[in-house]
C-alpha cells in the first residue's frame, strides 16, 4: 500500500466551529477536542473496567448476547410487521433502494412502534449510554436497517458525527450509537466494519453540501465522504475490525468512529436496529454547514426529553 | 430465511449434453455426473489424506504459505510491472473497470510474462493438480486479478464450469482452479467466498446467451447467473467459507464449486493469480450453448500441450 499523505490541521479551527468540514478545497485531519468517555469508570455499573477502557481506546465495543433469543424473536417479529405494514408508516421516514424500491431503512422507528420504543429505553442500553456519556441523554435518531440478502448495498466509510455536525448542528462529540443485531452478522454478509482508534481524529472533508442533499444522501453518499489518504492513514494506525456476532449482540460506538460496510451477496439478510443517544448538554444548534436543518425524524431538535427506563423489551 | 424452493432435474439431460444450461425458462439443480477427485489418494504425494478427503467433500482447499515471502515478493513485483507496462500487453487480454477504466484483470498472463509462466508450471502446483485430476493437464485459462482498495467491485456467485461448458465447450467436470494470493486476504477486503459441497450439484441457469456476450461478461454478469432459490439451497446445505489467508496462500477449487466475492471498500488491495488446469482428456468441444467459441486467451483450444515442471518461481 502507498504511504498515505495527509494534511493535519490545515483547514484551521475557524471561529466557534470546533470541527470545520466541507469548507476547504482540501481535506485534513483535525484532533478530537472532546473526551471519548465522560466521567470515570465505577464498579457495579453495566461495563467491566476492561470494556470501559477498550471503548475509550478503540471507540467501540461489541457486546455479545445482550438480548435473549426470546427478546430477539420479538424484535424480529416487529421488524417483519413494520416491513409488511410499511404503508401505515410515515412515508417520509421510509428509505428504499434507488432502483429496486426495496425498503432499506425505517427512520424514527421508536416513535412508530411501541416495541421499538421499549427497546430504545431498555435499562441495559441506557445504563451503558449513561456510563459512557455521564449525562442525561435523549434519542437523537433511531432507525431499523434492513440489509437484504443477495444484493445488499455497501455503505462507504464515514463518521456519523461529521454529518450530524455539518448538516444537523450537533456541536460536540458527546453522543454514541448502538446497533442491535436482529440477524447473525458473519464475516460474509457485509457486517459493520470499524476503524479502531479513528474516533480520536476528525477527518475534515473537502467540498460543500448542496441544499436538500439529505434525501439523496440517505441512499447514496456524495458529500462528507472522507478522502482516501485520511482513511488509509487511519487504517495504518488501527486496522479494521469486522463486528461479527450472533443475533442479540450490540455494537456500541462513538459518534466519530469511522465505519462502513461491504455489500451482501449471501442469502443471509442482515437487519439491525440503530439507536443514537446524545447528551442533553449537546443539543443541536443551527447546522454548521449553513443549510436548513434536516427533519426531526433524522435529527431530533424538539423531541429532546431525557429518556428513562420504564421496562425492558418483552416478548409477545 | 425463506425456505428455498428448487427444481431438481426438470431441465432434463438432453442428448449428449451432460450439463444443459441456459436452455430452459426455469432454473433447476442437476446432479454432478463426474467425480470430484480422480484416481485415489497415495502416500508421499503433495496432499495429506485429510486434505485430499476435504477437497473431495467440500470442493476446495486453502493451503497456507505455499509460497515463501521471497517468492511472493517476486510475483508482486511482476504484477506491478505488468500493470505499469499494460500498454505493451495484448490489449484484448486487458479487462478494465467499466467506469473508471482501472485495470482489473490481465488474461493469458502465463503467455505474457516469463515469471507467470514459471508460476503456472511450479512443481508443487502441478503435483497438486495431478494428485486431484490424475491425468496429464494443460492450462485452460490464466489471469492476474487486481481488486483495488476503496472501490473493488463485487463478483456475484457463479460456477466457472457452467460458463466454460456453455460458452467454451468444456465437456465434463475434470478441471480445477488455483488462486495464488499476492496480498493478505482478510475477512474485510472482499475475499473469495466458497459454498462447501456445492461442487456436487450443477445449477442449470435459465435463459439464453446473446452473441459476443463475453466482452461484457468479463466485466458484468448477466447470463449464466444462478437463481436465488438454488443459491439459498446450496448455502443451507454447506454454509459459506471465506478464504482468508496470508500472501502466498493458495485456494484450490473444483471447476463447479459455487463462489463469489464482495466488494472491497478497505484501503487494502487484493491481487491474485488465477490458474485453471484441465485434464487433456477433457479438451474443449464446440460450445454447448451453440455460440462461436470465445478467444484462445479466455479458453485454450489450440494451446493444449500438457504442462510439465521445468522449475520453480525464482526471486530476482
Amino acid at each position: 500500500m502507498r504511504r498515505a499523505t495527509v494534511d493535519f490541521g490545515a483547514a484551521g479551527v475557524a471561529g466557534t466551529d470546533a470541527y470545520p468540514s466541507r469548507r476547504a478545497q482540501r481535506p485534513s485531519i483535525l484532533p478530537r477536542r472532546d473526551r471519548c468517555v465522560y466521567g470515570s469508570w465505577r464498579a457495579g455499573g453495566p461495563l467491566t473496567r476492561g470494556q470501559y477502557d477498550a471503548y475509550a481506546e478503540r471507540g467501540f465495543l461489541v457486546l455479545d448476547n445482550l438480548f435473549t433469543d426470546t427478546q430477539v424473536a420479538a424484535l424480529r417479529y416487529e421488524s417483519q410487521r413494520l416491513r409488511q405494514h410499511a404503508a401505515t408508516l410515515d412515508p417520509d421516514t421510509l428509505i428504499r433502494e434507488p432502483e429496486i424500491r426495496e425498503l432499506r431503512s425505517v427512520f424514527h422507528v421508536h416513535r412508530q412502534s411501541e416495541c421499538m420504543a421499549r427497546l430504545a429505553s431498555d435499562p441495559r442500553l441506557l445504563a451503558i449510554a449513561h456510563c459512557l456519556l455521564d449525562d442525561p441523554i435523549y434519542i437523537h435518531q433511531s432507525r431499523l436497517n434492513l440489509k437484504p440478502g443477495f444484493d445488499g448495498r455497501e455503505f462507504y466509510w464515514h463518521s456519523d458525527f461529521e454529518t450530524w455536525h455539518v448538516e444537523d448542528g450537533m456541536p460536540r462529540m458527546r453522543a454514541l450509537s448502538m446497533s442491535i443485531a436482529l440477524d447473525e452478522n458473519t464475516a460474509c454478509n457485509g457486517p459493520l466494519m470499524l476503524i479502531p482508534g479513528s474516533q480520536r481524529h476528525f477527518v475534515s472533508c473537502a467540498g460543500t453540501t448542496p441544499r436538500d442533499h439529505y434525501k439523496q444522501s440517505l441512499r447514496r453518499q456524495e458529500y462528507g465522504v472522507p478522502d482516501r489518504a485520511s482513511l488509509a492513514w487511519l487504517v495504518e494506525q488501527g486496522g479494521i475490525h469486522p463486528a461479527v456476532g450472533a443475533p442479540g449482540s450490540v455494537v456500541v460506538f462513538d459518534c466519530n468512529t469511522m465505519h462502513g460496510s461491504s455489500g451482501n451477496i449471501t442469502p443471509w439478510p442482515r437487519a439491525n436496529v440503530f439507536l443514537v443517544y446524545n447528551s442533553v448538554r449537546n443539543r443541536l444548534l443551527a447546522p454548521f454547514g449553513g443549510q436548513a436543518p434536516r427533519p426531526e425524524f433524522i435529527a431530533a431538535r424538539s423531541e429532546v426529553e431525557a429518556v428513562r427506563a420504564p421496562g425492558a423489551v418483552r416478548a409477545r
